[in-house]
């Protein structure tokens, strides 16, 4: 038997972070429930999805019994977020665990047997550090759109982290386009692994959701934790190399280009009506200080667009896929956008005009 | 060739109201383009899918040549939502039509003969009415909903108009529940046609962009006509006869019960959390002033919440799809919403408590 008092917000709080973890299409049902376990005189909660676990420590009131049960995560989580009273009890025996909350009542079946929940833990011999959670939640937003979302790519499915001379960089690539961003951090050590693109998302979830400023990492080169206050994020680490991003950056610029941002993404806007309905390309023509965009369409027809730009060096002409460039140039914080190139059929570097902490690599395509 | 400049606002609006007449998947092409005419010295756009047909007046400035052309609608539309510049200059000539605006350029393929494009006309000798836009608008919003939207269900696809004695009623049902309002208008005739859901939803859009305060409505016994100042939306009315909603009106009721609207669509909607993984039905249960309502679900079990009424009449038991429910109490315009039940197995009426200008009908399911 298990009972206690919790308000709503505690628990939807806790609920949004733990529910986003669970697996959706998992094979053991056990995955889409959330653990309730009473242990060492605090009462938590747990999500699990094998490659990503969710811990999160609850305040409650009124708390009597002992004991855990699993309920369905789904469920659950839309059950908190209508109840109209401010406070919810909740009583487990047997099985059975009834919710009530002002006129409301919920009896609810749980999972037959709560022990079979996955359990894991983090060495703490391992390496440990801080890191501010506005950097972190800058620096995943700023790569995470890049990663491969092909499950089968196990090594460009995720993220890939570098902690090397002082610097913390985070990569990600699909094979087609690499992002990268790096920020000066106070860590002493050189670690480098890949987490997986789901394990990322949760972290970014975890991130966008606490309030706490400062993250807690720990690292035992098989799992990386990060802790806010009273949720932590365990990830295992995926067992792949990451392909070395240093040979993908350009070295040598032939042309240059300097724009204002939302005037090309605008202009791209408006090419890439024509170029979904066609061959999913953008032709960028430079003449001068003039960088045209054209696509075409042979059923509807043809684009043509213009914007200023300042250069340096030759006049080009390179195809690319237009989506690439959108989502690469929206990334830019700032309001003037750098394209720089070596030809017309290399990689192109995207970055800011002022910012040196990130930049991004686009392959064209052919013509 | 045909030359013009139009405002983007001006264009957009126009483009807004015909574009939703456009068929997605209709078998001719033709239908999936608008029509620019010119002719009697005035620039119109047509858009058709052989039920409903929207004419709209275009201000241009500029206007050079003849003729006409058809162009892809939805993709115009994409195009003209987002240019930059406030003027856009069209240029149509044998087949090509080119469209600039600011230092955006499109070259377009038009519809090889646009002489193909349906045309059609409303006899000026048939009856004609006005009718408050506002209050057309209001009597559609409450109705609609109920309407079938399987399209084999030819008389219930759609909306019954009766007018009969100085009042307008709009009826919709399909077939498990029905939607009834009316409003006493200035019309000195008696007529009655079901319009198709299609033609009353682009009516509806005509009506929710429109300025005009007052609508001109025209009707041949074949088609019916509504014009918002240079805007009109021409239906074929649906050659069916509408089932006699008279007779599924209840007359005299067992048990009454008057409650708030929101106390309710609150607790019904933590109902369904459970319904709707479960048996799609919720029970209502009166027991002196208070109403419970029930639902379960064999996997994840089962919710009870209470609301208070005040009662006229006897106790009850009854069962309803709980999306029924939601969406016609949801219509009602007041806090206090009354459910007016005969037995446990006939229809039940739900009206507002205080105005009787529309009321809906729902049936029960078996337990």
């Amino acid at each position: 038997m298990l009972k206690f008092t919790i308000s709503k917000e505690e628990l939807e709080k806790k609920i949004a972070v733990a529910a986003d973890a669970v697996g959706s299409r998992t094979v053991d049902p056990i995955l889409q429930c959330l653990l309730f376990s009473y242990e060492d005189n605090s009462l938590k909660i747990y999500s699990a999805d094998m490659q990503t676990f969710v811990i999160s420590k609850l305040n409650v009131s009124e708390i009597e019994g002992s004991g855990k049960f699993a309920v369905d995560a789904k469920l659950l989580e839309e059950i908190v977020k209508n109840l109209e009273n401010e406070q919810v009890l909740f009583e487990y025996d047997t099985g059975k665990l009834n919710l009530k909350s002002g006129k409301s009542s919920f009896n609810l079946s749980t999972y037959s047997d709560a022990d079979k929940f996955p359990q894991i833990d983090i060495e703490d011999s391992g390496i440990k550090f801080e890191l501010e959670t506005s950097i972190l939640s800058e620096m995943i937003d700023r790569v995470l759109f890049c990663a491969s979302t092909e499950s089968t790519m196990r090594a460009l499915n995720g993220v890939y982290w570098e902690v090397k001379g002082n610097y913390l960089r985070l990569v990600a690539s699909d094979g087609y386009r690499l992002a990268l961003t790096e920020q000066k951090v106070d860590i002493d050590t050189d670690i480098d692994f890949i987490l997986s693109l789901k394990s990322m998302k949760e972290l970014d979830n975890l991130i966008k959701q606490t309030d706490e400023p400062i993250l807690t990492v720990k690292f035992d080169h098989k799992k990386m934790s990060v802790t806010a206050g009273d949720i932590a994020v365990i990830m295992r680490i995926v067992e792949e190399v990451f392909p070395d991003y240093r040979r993908v950056l350009p070295k040598a610029f032939k042309t240059r280009i300097v724009f204002n941002k939302n005037e090309f993404l605008e202009a791209l806007k408006r090419t890439m009506i024509i170029s979904k309905r066609g061959s999913e390309k953008v032709q960028l023509q430079i003449i001068e200080d003039i960088l045209v965009l054209s696509s075409q369409s042979q059923e509807y027809g043809k684009v043509k667009e213009e914007i200023s730009v300042e250069k340096e060096g030759e006049d080009l002409k390179i195809n690319f896929n237009p989506k690439f460039l959108n989502e690469a140039v929206k990334k830019v914080e700032e309001d003037e956008v750098v394209f720089n190139f070596v030809d017309d059929l290399s990689p192109m570097q995207i970055n800011s005009k002022d910012v040196n902490e990130y930049l991004y690599i686009v392959l064209p395509v052919r013509a």
